[in-house]
This record gives C-alpha cells, structure tokens and sequence, in this order.
C-alpha cells in the first residue's frame, strides 16, 4: 500500500498588522517564501478590508457607538432577510447573507468597524496578479466567517475567488453504477475555505492558509470568481425569514385588493408602534369610522345601507389581519350597529 | 522562516464495494495501514448506512420506482420544510435538514435507495470503539453532501461525530485589540467534512479521507456528538420556506378565531384542489352561504339582521385569504343582498 499524496494546509504567521495601502501579496510572499505554483491561497477578507481601507471610525462605546454602528449596517444592507433579538441577517450589496451584513468590530481596534471588501472577487483577482507578478501563478479565495440556516456554528466561506472554478460539476458524469450524478455541483471554493480556517482560528493572527496539492481547473484563467454562488432571492427558497414571510403573508391577507392582489413588501417591525402600523396599513382601504376603545378599537358602519354594512365586516377582518401581522392577536365581537376588536397577548 | 507543519488530508483508497453487516474499521484500517493516533476519519454517511444495511429495494425505473421513493422519503420526514418543484427540502428525523431527507440513488445499484445512518452520532462512536480496538485512539466524523440557504453549490458536512468536539468556542476569549469574541462557535467538524471532500470526490470510490495533524479537544471522549449543531425549528429564523411560511400567514390569517388565534400548521399544498381546500380551510367559520357561480363564489347572508350582514363581510374575507393562501387571487365586489368573490389568475 503506497501512501497516498495528502493535500497540506499550511497556516502563513508574521504577517503582522495590516493598513489600508499595504501591499498583500508582498507581505504574503515575505512571511511564506515557500509560495509555489498551484497553490491556493486562503486569506481572510479582513486583512483585505484593512488594506483596501474599507474601515469606518465609530465611537468606541456608549449609545453614540450603536447608533453608527445601526447607520452602517443600513448603508451596507440591500435588503434585511431576518430579525430576531439584535440580530438581523441581511442581504449584503454582494449579494451575501450574512449576519450584519459582514460587519466585524473584532480583530480591530475598538474605534473602527470592518466592512467587507466592495468586490471581493475583483480583491481576489488583484491579489493573484501581484503574486503574477513575483513569477507565482497561485489561485486566490478571500474567505469570511458566516452562520447558516438550519445548523449552529459558523463556517468560514469564500468571498471571492480568482484563478479556481468555485463550483466543481459532476452533473453528466456517471457514478461506478451508472447513475448519473444529476445534482451534483460542489461549493468547492468554500470547502476550501471552510478547510483553511481550520489552521487559522480567530485570535492568533493567523490571516492566510496555502492549500497545497489540490487539483482544480488551472485553466480558467481568475475565472466568474463567487459571484455564480449567490442566489437571487427569486429562486431562493429561503429568501426571507420564516416568521418575516409569515408576517408578510398576514399583511397581504390583510391588504388584499379589490382587484387581484400583487405580493406585498414585508411587513413593519412589530410592537410597540403595532397597532399605529396596523391601522396605517390598511387605513386606504376602510370607509368605516374607527375608534379607539380601553383595549380595542371600535369600528361603525360609514351608512346603514346593507352593502355598507357587510363592507364594515370585511373591513374589520383586514384590520384584524393587519394586526396579527404586526403580533397584536385580536378578538372580534359584532352586534348590530358595528364590531369590537379586543387586543389580546402575543403569543 | 521555518515551515510551518502543515495539515495533512489523505484520501483512502481501495476500500471497495461495502455491503451490509461489513467492518468498517477492518476495512479501513487495511486500506490505510498508515492510520496513527490523533487522525480524524473523515466517512461517507452512504458506506457507513451500507454497512449497516440501511437500504430499501425499490423498482429500477418506471412510475412505480418514483411512487415507492416517495414512499420512502416519507418515511424518512419529520416535517416539510419547503417544497418547489421536484425539489423538496424536509427536517429528518435525526433533526437535519436536507433534500430528499438525504435519500441517496448515487453510488448505489439501481434497484436500491441509500438511506441516512439511523443514528450518525452512535454510528461514529461504534467506528471510534472499533478503530480503539485494534489500538487506534482517533475521532470520526460521519460526512454527508448538503446543500444550503442562499447560496449555489454543496458542501459536505457532519452527521455524526465521535472523540473531536463538533463545536470550537471562542467565546469569552479576546483578540489582540481587547475584544471579546462573543459570537464565535466555530462548526469545526463540518469543516473538517468539507476539507475532507476535497479530496473525496464523488464518483472515484474515495469514501474516507483522513486529517492528520489537527489538533482539537482530544480530552472529550466520545463527546455529545453532531447533535449539538442542531438547531430546533423554534430557535431557528428559516424553520420554514418562504413561500410556505408566506402561505401559513395568510391560512392564519383566514382563519383568525373569533379568540386570539395560536399559530395554525402550514397551508395545505395549491391548485388544482386550491378551492375545495381554501373553502375546507374556512368552512368551520362560516354562517354565510356558498354558492359555486362560473368563475367565482357567491357569498348570501343566513338572515337579513345587521349583525348577520356584518358577519357576512368577515366571512367573504376569510375566505379570500383563504383562497389566496392556496394560490388563487380573488376580486370582491359587494352588494346590498351579499358579496361575488372573483376568481383571479395566480401571479
């Protein structure tokens, strides 16, 4: 039994602090003179984000410090996917879902926040010409840290890529069986990212790994770079958070048209504005006269005509779905001159 | 500069053809004489349920091949977590969540499915004692392909683990600058598996690969195993998809009781039994009568009391979510003797 040829992770120590200007692929090839051809370069978007000058200075603590830190998130988020508690996970500009949108006050001091590089497939593809230019021809991931759906525990993912295909496609090949392998495309960029991280860890100054002896498509030239990883939310089944897509689907039961309905936007943050944000969102949509009662709202018919009397009825059901949409559950009383809306307790 | 020691993955090769009631640890251990103390195996879930004969005989081809895999995949199912197209992602029984319930066709003669390890964490510890028999101290880690959230491609990750902690805490730890690393728990055996995979491939029969030279927690025993990065439906932001959990708003919605409501299960699947299902959703709500008219539903109150009329326009509304939360768009259009709900065209 011959022994097998491993692939090596080697960690890459002494790079030292780096600052917006610096020149990665110099300080790279200084702390690792063993760089050679073929080699994947794993290294950490932060160091990146600092050379490129992607910081902002925020106050170091207090209130004054997380409200900055709430106006950059908001510059750097394109839409928010979930909120739970202090935490929201957006879609970046990328495209990425990430928890604050990448954001990172760690490894940093405590007046500046990092932010992710603007292309990080452009950093990838620049990074891997300096190394052309010292003669190495390397392939380049700039890697970051992220949660995920479903499991705890964060895994580190690539960013950006240059010089490596990120996807590797096994579809129409066939297994030893002659199965063909239908779906079946490996995230490969991120394997080796996740792979890299494994000699970094997160406090040891540790921002690059070299993954030797991986064989991959050289010729692709910097290659789509990460790009053709991120899902258009349209085809992602899990574009929004479940408890903000249920939330949506009150809000349009509530909104719902006369005329066939389109998909409302998401539906605003609950409590304790609630009831306000209730009642503007279907305030277009009601000819009934509302009134505000100790614990509910008291709504009356705007005639007496029949028609107005059972459009009082629909109307108080859209409120009432408007509410639950917001987290505000309702009981409903109808006599014969109008209905009671009573606010019950969040569930 | 001295080079640094680097992490090694070696792939074992000819393991061969694994069939139930096998030693996987014989096995292994004789394609890798080379295996020494401190290795984390890293193993294909699909030889590891081949050994332990969880396969299903199932027809080669034809309808009846498709009718008895969904059988199986029902079987498998704790719950639907979103469903499009052909593609249906559920939470198994183990609590992971995956495509398919992570039923397996590939590597696997026609006439068979492939179905996850009972129990993957007990499955990695039986293996562990079986290599700690033949004199071997060295942690295992159950690896399966999974697709994930919002971005394309797959990676493989931890089913079950034994002797290695799945989860690396950096938690109350600091970086050079001061500060906390609050929220770092890194999922270290995924990662693993994906490094693992990278030299794995998917048709070569390469079912193992082993790290060398990672150094982890080895003075946890056996230790509680993958199960600790599953995270419960409660807790988790994306329990459910959006477009299902957008249709559970609405069915809620529609269905809201005259008390405050408790969150109602998931909508029933649309079209073509969208409208026998939205009114099966209601009926138990509804005092008014319903009447089929070409392309739509006549709404007529029960009695001609103001209240009566009132309740008629609630109803008329709960039964619009209710056909929207099944696809099917209403218009609404209200008169002194009742209400015509307007079947739309689903967007």
């Amino acid at each position: 039994m011959t022994l097998p040829t491993p692939l090596e992770i080697r960690p890459v120590h002494g790079i030292g602090d780096v600052t917006a200007g610096d020149d990665l692929a110099e300080l790279i090839t200084r702390a690792a003179p063993w760089l050679a051809d073929g080699d994947v370069l794993v290294v950490t978007s932060k160091i990146v984000s600092k050379a490129e000058g992607r910081l902002v200075e925020v106050p170091a603590d207090g209130p004054e410090r997380e409200e900055a830190r709430q106006r950059v998130l908001a510059g750097e988020t394109a839409r928010v996917v979930a909120r739970r508690g202090n935490t929201t996970i957006v879609q970046t500009r990328h495209g990425f879902v990430m928890a604050a949108a990448g954001i990172d006050a760690s490894n940093v001091d405590k007046t500046h926040l990092v932010l992710l590089p603007e292309d990080p497939d452009a950093s990838a593809r620049a990074l891997r010409a300096g190394f052309a230019a010292r003669g190495l021809d390397v392939a380049v991931i700039v890697s970051d840290t992220m949660g995920r759906a479903w499991r705890n525990g964060l895994t580190d993912v690539a960013l950006g890529a240059a010089g490596i295909s990120a996807l590797l496609d096994h579809r129409g090949r066939f297994d030893p069986y002659g199965n063909e392998l239908s779906l079946t495309q490996m995230a490969v960029v991120d394997e080796l990212s996740a792979a890299g991280e494994l000699v970094k860890g997160k406090t040891d100054r540790v921002p690059v790994a070299v993954v030797r002896g991986y064989s991959h498509d050289g010729g692709v030239g910097d290659g789509p770079g990460v790009s053709i990883l991120i899902r258009d939310a349209e085809s992602d089944m899990f574009g929004l958070g479940t408890s903000e897509a249920r939330a949506a689907g009150l809000h349009s039961a509530a909104t719902l048209a006369d005329t066939p309905p389109a998909v409302p936007p998401l539906a605003a943050p609950v409590d304790p504005v609630a009831v306000r944000a209730a009642r503007d969102a279907v305030a277009g949509l009601l000819t009934a006269v509302v009134r505000e009662t100790p614990g509910g709202l008291r709504l009356t018919p705007s005639s007496d005509t029949p028609a107005a009397l059972i459009r009082l009825g629909t109307e108080a059901h859209r409120l009432r779905a408007a509410l639950a949409a917001e987290g505000v559950p309702t009981g409903l009383a109808i006599d014969d001159s109008g209905t009671t809306l009573t606010f019950g307790v969040p569930t």
